[in-house]
């Protein structure tokens, strides 16, 4: 008899080519069920929330998978797994659930963070864009605005994308600014790959004055990649959240 | 006809021997004067506010040098600097000062923060310390406030010190608990080789419930390294500011 378990996963992605096994590269899955077969001593397939571009971070990234009963309990394993994953890996919770709960299908929700760096700072250097010349924030936060009119980010997904559909409905949007870190929180249903990416290299052409904020509606409107901006790189961005129904892991 | 110049340097101290040049290893100090010699096409000697130890970290260190008349300003200077320092280490200002200033001998007070964490996180692990079991906090605030009423601090220096003296002046002990990273802040006039981490060490063994907080007393007393806790490793370590008369460098 099969347990079905939730994984909340923490990550640097600095050194991975994101979270989803490749055939001739490091990934964090693949780092994660290593650890997983090491511990447990059979193979264990893992299934994750979503896909990670190379290089970008997850703060939290659930995942699920079907043990057989352990002998141990949720913080022993957590434990155990953190002392075999190495320093850019950690496993913050395990929780036991119910057998139809899906990491990827259950999730309601996912917000990622892009954050952007005024001034060079060796503190923030692996998790920040260094954007030269600094854009300006107020027309990047009008422009932001007019993603929550739209549905179809046919723009900003990769064109040779296997998502079916380029329908993504944004929940919020919102600009922080903490001494000379920019952050730009997007929260939404679903993102098409490599859609934040291409959406903050957009709303930074528009922050330095290339186009004014309305450029952004005639790129949304043209479905067609080549009208948005060039990808803000992925080291700036993080995953910070995956969202399930309320209630669940509380 | 020779200009001082103070240069604020910010760095992630774990790819270095601390900030001092030494003959056979990598530092901070070397890196800047390759830096400014490249730039400047002569050499630059600069003297910085004080040593820090391998793989300790400086939020804010200032330093200074004598430059000849440049054909740029500082604005140009820390620009030009920083996209050849590489990318662990930054300047983040440069400014004329008169000829007396002294970036070591000017310092009235230095201020450093070590982080401990509670839980593995790859966001951090450059930077703060695991440590397991994780120590309890009221046990410690109750010996740092020892720290206030002493002078001497022979039991937190390195037995073969140069010091002169083992007398410092500590000005103020705070911790800072944000989630699962807790802050101890500790600001003197002047920090003995290897004080703070010598410090945390035996603060975190009271923590731990090993000794109670009077233990601390009796440590003080000894004026005997050995009567010390173990030195935290040193990648929790910070130097975040180093404070010059008031109206300096505003």
């Amino acid at each position: 008899m099969q347990q079905r378990w939730f994984l909340e996963v923490s990550f640097m992605g600095g050194a991975y080519h994101g979270w989803a096994r490749q055939p001739n590269a490091p990934t964090v899955q693949q780092c994660l069920e290593e650890a997983l077969a090491l511990l447990l001593r059979q193979e264990v397939e893992t299934l994750g929330a979503g896909r990670t571009d190379a290089g970008v971070h997850a703060r939290s990234l659930w995942v699920h998978m079907d043990l057989p009963d352990l002998s141990m309990g949720p913080k022993d394993l957590v434990h155990k797994l953190n002392s075999i994953l190495p320093q850019d890996i950690a496993v913050h919770r395990a929780k036991m659930v119910p057998q139809d709960w899906h990491a990827r299908f259950s999730a309601v929700y996912r917000r990622y963070t892009y954050r952007m760096l005024a001034r060079k700072d060796p503190f923030w250097q692996a998790m920040a864009w260094r954007v030269y010349p600094f854009p300006q924030i107020e027309p990047m936060e009008k422009a932001a605005q007019l993603l929550l009119q739209h549905r179809d980010f046919g723009s900003f997904c990769r064109s040779h994308h296997d998502a079916g559909t380029t329908l993504c409905e944004i929940r919020e949007v919102a600009w922080e600014q903490k001494d000379h870190v920019l952050e730009f929180h997007i929260e939404a249903d679903r993102f098409l790959r490599n859609m934040v990416r291409a959406l903050v290299g957009t709303l930074v052409q528009i922050g330095q004055g290339k186009y004014p904020p309305e450029h952004l509606q005639q790129v949304l409107e043209a479905k067609d990649r080549r009208a948005a901006g060039p990808s803000a790189p992925a080291h700036g961005l993080c995953l910070e959240k995956v969202g399930y129904p309320e209630g669940w892991l509380d």
